[in-house]
């Protein structure tokens, strides 16, 4: 059994990044800028933010944090929005979710200039990734792809099966899974709280990518020998015996599954990374055109 | 083995929308407009354009039909599509494809406005539907969904194979039948020319969409007991029994696959008539907002 380790992976990245940026800047031209709206004090929100903003310091990107009160109206919000729209300095930028319930999360999706929309949520960007025509891909499902790519994962006709069709994991990821490109090319299933023989369907998957939301659902007599299994799921644990008072889990239980795979991305230091350094990549996508 | 009927299907539709443009129209309203550009001589093309517009007509809507010659240029052509955008007795437009080789067809899907695309094509509606937001629905997927619908046929937690990814079958019907609502639901696998055991894929599915473009491909050994089965394909063939001198075959070998099914599409009068029906449902809710 090998790790995928997202963490190297995505410092990696992070250094071709810091090369490109110093490539642009010693040209005259401007860093990358990445923009992000933290709406509230949600403690996880913060923490992604926080981790994305640092991200872009350590590379020489430029960043703009806008934090607005939990009790924002959608309105101002939307303004904020169109500004980050029309500022020509800022590349590309992300409304951090989940919102407040009083405020629509689509509206405010909608509103996004899908040319900077670097975390690919708004539905111009998913429809091209459908299509098949370049776009900006979402930021988790693109890491994950990025992570194969990287540790050279054959992925055509294999059979991948996604578990959870969230909006900004399990239906993307499932869809460039099926793409004719590589990673891709895969006969993908994508499984989820209504599907019934769901440890038969695991057990036929080469590649399984689990994004459905429950702490180690995913044991050993789920897993075909020899699998690749990629982890999305991310929960905290109390656990006195840490210094910070919990310990993170994901949607597979690792010790007991890992003796099955072939490769597979632990938590933390998996898929959590690869999610900062592809939004990095669309953020230099946006301003530069191509990575 | 029962006859999913499409051709009846779309008739009941048509008898539908004949009783709600007679309402609008008593209320003083306009009845809805369908315009379509036709490029180039294609026979088929040609076919199916005059399909829609007799359509429109046996049931009181507008329709306009521009044709343009096979070497119109481009530019020409988006200059079409844009006084359609912005024409506002026109409610929604089809440019039929496939277009001539030296016309880019994502650049004019692309110039198309998402409000009045009654196929569906825009990579925003795609991305919409993904997404499960309101959005006009590609025509044929919508039509599957539509005759599904009509029939009862069960499939929240059923497992749905979908054979072939093209942009406008395989791939938004994969995703339709995968959302949570009504049909939908199920577990479904895309499956295409990379996938290796097609045959064993195809036995695990209740539900079985081909749209793989190869005249009948599927016969009874592929066919799980009891499925049902929707077959997307149509081709010509040479008959020189037949008056006009051709028959028609879908992607199933239906006298064959048709013992082992529970449902099955015919070819013709099955999927073809539905899309149809699809498109002038999509067109009436351009013009009055819901169907």
């Amino acid at each position: 059994m090998q790790i995928l380790d997202g963490k190297k992976t995505s410092l990696t990245i992070q250094e071709e990044l810091t090369k490109k940026v110093k490539l642009l800047t010693s040209k005259g031209k401007k860093p990358p800028h990445l923009a992000a709206i933290l709406v509230g004090d949600n403690g996880a929100s913060r923490t992604y933010v926080n981790a994305k903003v640092k991200a872009c310091q350590r590379i020489g990107f430029q960043s703009s944090l806008i934090e607005l009160d939990n009790n924002v109206s959608e309105k101002v919000l939307l303004d904020e929005v169109r500004k980050l729209n029309t500022n020509s300095s800022v590349d590309g930028f992300i409304v951090q979710l989940p919102l407040p319930s009083h405020i629509n999360e689509n509206k405010v999706i909608l509103s996004i200039d899908p040319n900077k929309d670097v975390d690919g949520f708004h539905p111009e960007n998913i429809g091209k990734m459908t299509l098949g025509m370049p776009s900006f891909l979402p930021a988790t499902p693109n890491g994950i792809m990025e992570l194969l790519k990287r540790y050279d994962i054959p992925t055509e006709g294999k059979q991948t099966v996604v578990l959870g069709r969230s909006n900004i994991v399990g239906t993307p990821i499932s869809i460039l899974m099926s793409r004719k490109n590589y990673p891709g090319n895969s006969t993908v299933t994508l499984a989820h709280s209504r599907t019934g023989n769901l440890k038969q369907v695991c057990l036929n998957a080469d590649i399984l990518i689990v994004a459905i939301g429950i702490p180690q659902f995913i044991t050993s007599e789920m897993i075909k020998p020899g699998a690749v299994v990629i982890d999305v799921g991310i929960h905290r644990e109390e656990d006195s015996s840490k210094k910070n008072g919990f310990k993170l889990l994901g949607d597979v239980d690792f010790a007991n599954a890992s003796e099955k795979c072939s490769f597979i991305t632990p938590v933390p230091g998996g898929v959590g990374p690869m999610t900062i350094a592809s939004l990095l990549m669309n953020t230099y996508i946006a301003n530069n055109g191509k990575y």
